[in-house]
Formats: structure tokens, sequence, C-alpha cells
């Protein structure tokens, strides 16, 4: 569902890459692409109506269409006896429906009811380099500041960040039609709604999605997500305060959205003990990693195999 | 001195804007620029060869030409008589050297033996924001992420970010030689070096001198410095814990670097009740400046009226 995305896109490459089992490949998007061929497996297919009667012969359904696709359509899917694993929120913080970093609460997947859902993309990456610290230094505060590509807002505001730098470069207007500000040489707040505590809808997906996912509704969590001129590997400046003292350090590395992206791996570097934390259960780091692969699709395909 | 580099220029600009009262005007540079001429209210002026010999009749310096430089000429301006403003890190940290930021220390300069220092561009923008709210209400701890503008690495590294930029949109190699990793469409670590604790350069920067700025050794600070592919304007993500419960808050209005750009005031928003820090006593805020102006050369003018 929504196989013409940026992240439908990252699903037909993934299945392939990972030789991922099937028997047939159905790909749904709106009637606005249905007839359009895409490939995958060196095959030709076409792009097919979404309907409620796409699922008749269908086992696993990866969503990607948006929120008020999957709530419309995944119900469907669970009636005609598919499994979904849906990307948007829709799911998300239903408490009937499992939400899952494999790396993090892989066995959450065995409670569902017919749909599992794929965290936000700043969640995951947010989530993956913390949870085995968590493990075995449970983490009681993090403070996070992200630094956000551009494809979490889709394949269109992508092409919108290059055609602004073209024409900042040329030094000819350029109003911004998918993005709420220019994008290109700058930095704006991430372009979801701001509810009456001033927290915007992604900082609290961040912070509500990682209690859920870590089982751990009491960890103390505060986020500031912020987009940058980036294409599609998502950054994080991660601060942490653990519960006891923490002293191991890595390689000073850093981690840059140009060497996430296009990887499955949450790069992670600039690793050091929290000045600002006199007792030693603080650390800093800063990660990065690829939001339409780790970020989406491939912990959705991830799932998928699991399940 | 260093009137050719970035800040010098800048420096110009800004004497001119605000009728900075001067009988007259000396143009110091490295002998490369020398002979060059450059315009400042109306006049033409030669730049000269910046030696021991060039402070007989100077009563003010303005340096920006690097912590080397000033190191070396500095000495000999004050024995000739001058009063030096030094822009750059030469003797920000030496105890008889007051470090001011016009707005929080301004009582500092008189404790002057010749030379007052202007702190590091980072420090000022995050400063200006904090300082107001720390009177009301002691700041216990900081944490901040910066996205920081190419021009702190200077006039070169701006442009080399627009050629990188424009040799990506042409799907073209390049190889950055100013900065050390590209800066177009990426981010990376700031550019200083790293310490033994792991924090660089800049990062131990805004912790010292905002401890000296403030007369408050004991402020828990962390910082995370980062390069983002923007122009002039300095931003930064600022969590604060203060010492009593503070509810105050402001539009979310979000301060971008492109309207911070070219403006002498530091634009903050974001402002709300950190989540994180159940007893009321934490908030968020997220601050622009330019880098240049307030960050560099106007703090830099400001010390010097108030002179």
């Amino acid at each position: 569902m929504g196989v013409t995305g940026a992240v439908g896109t990252e699903f037909l490459k993934i299945l392939e890459e990972r030789n991922f089992e099937m028997a047939s490949l159905k790909l749904l998007a709106s009637i606005r692409s249905a007839g359009k061929k895409l490939a995958c497996r060196g095959e030709e297919l076409p792009v097919e109506e979404l309907t409620e009667e796409s699922f008749g012969d269908v086992d696993l359904v990866l969503a990607s269409a948006g929120g008020g696709v999957s709530k419309k359509f995944a119900p469907a899917a669970v009636t005609a006896g598919a499994v979904v694993v849906d990307n948007t929120s829709a799911f998300r913080m239903d408490p009937d429906v499992p939400l899952v970093v494999p790396e993090v609460n892989a066995e959450d997947i065995k409670t569902h009811n017919g749909i599992i859902a794929n965290p936000n993309c700043s969640t995951i990456v947010m989530n993956v380099p913390v949870w085995p610290l968590h493990k075995v230094n449970p983490v009681r505060r993090i403070i996070v500041s992200t630094y956000q590509a551009v494809s979490g807002a889709g394949a269109k505001a992508m092409a919108e960040l290059e055609a602004g730098a073209r024409a900042q470069l040329e030094g000819k207007e350029f109003t911004p039609r998918e993005l709420p500000h220019p994008a290109a040489f700058n930095v704006f707040s991430h372009d979801s709604e701001i509810g009456e505590d001033g927290y915007n809808v992604e900082e609290r997906k961040m912070i509500l999605e990682t209690r859920k996912i870590f089982h751990c509704p009491g960890i103390l969590i505060t986020a500031t997500c912020v987009r940058v001129p980036v294409m599609r590997a998502h950054s994080e400046s991660i601060n942490l305060q653990f519960s006891n003292p923490i002293t191991d350090r890595e390689k000073n590395y850093f981690p840059m959205p140009l060497d996430a992206s296009g990887q499955d791996d949450i790069l992670v570097g600039r690793i050091r003990q929290d000045l600002s934390q006199p007792d030693g259960r603080g650390i800093e780091m800063f990660v990065s990693g690829d939001q339409i692969r780790k970020g989406a699709a491939l912990n959705a395909v991830q799932i998928a195999e699991l399940l």
C-alpha cells in the first residue's frame, strides 16, 4: 500500500536485497498511479488501485500510504486474513497494537491482532542505539535534538530542497510549496502541528513511542525536532541520564548523514561522558540513520521477516 | 586588524551603520592584502600591512585576524597606548582580561588592562537569551546542541558550501579543502580539535566562557557543536534547568537562520516547559543569531562604544 512514495519505493529495493520469501507481490496505490509499472526482482509489475477488495489473496500488507489510508483500509485487510505492518502513525499508540523495533522488542510481535505498527523514523533512529545501554543501566532521562532530513516529508520535499538550493545559488526567488519554509541553507522547526504545551507532533511521537517500545512509561524524555537541508538520513544529538554511573567511551567518529544514507545501520559516535552530570551518570552521543531505510521500510520488512 | 576577512568586512559595515565616532580609521591586514582598497563611510581607504609599528597613533584596535596574530601584536598595541577589543580566542580565558557580552557583563569592561576579549560566537548567541532568565531564576544546568553556519570557518568556507552544493546538484564529484567534510546536504561535527574527554574546542569554549561571563563557575553545561549547511546564522537547541520552577511560555515562533541573518538581535522561540523535568524547573528553547554580526563584529563594536 503506497508503493509509489519514497518509502514504498524503498520497500521494493529492500524486499529484493533481502531476498524476502514471497509467492507473489501486489503493488497497491491510489487510482492516480494505477497502471504505472514498477520493477522488482527483474519483473515489471503493474500498480493496482487500492480498494477494500484488494486483500482477498494477501497474507501480508506493508502499508505506507498515510495515516488516513491505513485507518480506512487496514481493517479490511485484517478481515480478509492478512497481517498489516503499518508504517503510518494511525495505530501506533493503540494499546491493542504492538509497536516494534526488532532490535528492542521483537517479542511484542507475538501479541498482534492483525496489525503491527512501525514506529516514527526519529524514534527508531534513537531507540536502536539507546536500548542496549538501557538494558545494562536503565535510562532515566533523554534530552534529544534532531537534525532531520527532508525525506521525512516525502519525495516531493526532497525535490523541493534541490530546486530551492538551485534557485538560491542562481540568486533567484523561490517559494516553497511542500515544506512550510525554505529548506536550502536554512534550518526550521519540524513541520508538524504544535500542541498546547508547545511540543510538536513529531516531538510527542518520540516521547510517547519510546515509552511504549521500551515498556517503560516512567522514562523522562524531551525532544526538539528540527529539519536541516539534508536529503535522507536523520541525525540526533542525544543526552542521556542513567540510573548508575557509566564510564565507557568510544572513538570520536562523527556519524554524518552523508555516510548513513543508504546504510542499514544506525551510526553512533561522539560518545563522551556528560560534563554537566558530575555524578558520572550521563553520556552525550550523536547518531545518524537512514530515515527511509531503518527509519521506515527496512524496520517494517524486519518485522515481516520475524512474523 | 584582519580587515579583509568575513568578520573584518562586517566591522566596516557596522562602524558605518552605527556612526561610530572616530577621527580616523586605519585598515590593517597581512602583507598579502596591503595596497588593496576598501570602502567605509564613502571613503576608499588603503589596507596597510600590520606590523608592530602600526599602533603609534591608534586609540582602539578591533582585532579579528586569528589567535596567533592577536598574541603577537596585541601587546605592541597596548604598549603604544591603545585598547584592544580582541575577537580571537587568544586571551579569553586569561584571568586579567575581561570577557564581555555587553548585555550580560558590561561592568567587567572597567577592569581591563588594555585588552578586552570578545567571546566565541556560539557562546554569545547562547548567553544573550539565557542571561535575563538566569537573573530572575539562577540556571543550574544547560544542555545545548548547535546548528552552526559555515561562516564561523571564514569566507572561504562559505564559498566552499556554495561550490559543493552546486557540484552535488550537477552530480559532480567535490572534494572539500577548507572544511574537513562535504558541507552541502550534510551535517558534521564542529571542525575544532577533540580533547581527551571527547569534547571539541568549540564545546569547551561554550562551557568555560559562559562560566566566566556569568561569574558563575559552578554552572553545569554540556554542549554538542555541529555544523549545518547554513551560510551565516548560528542556531542552538537549549535545554535549561533552573533553581526554581518556571512557568512562562511564549509564542511558538521558530527562529530560523535565514531570518536571523543580517539582524542584530538574537531570535528566540519554541519556548516551552521541559516535559522531562516534572518538578517544573526546566524549559526548552531554540535560538538563532547572526554569527558574523552579534556573534562577532557587532559585539566587539558594542564593547568599543561602552569603552
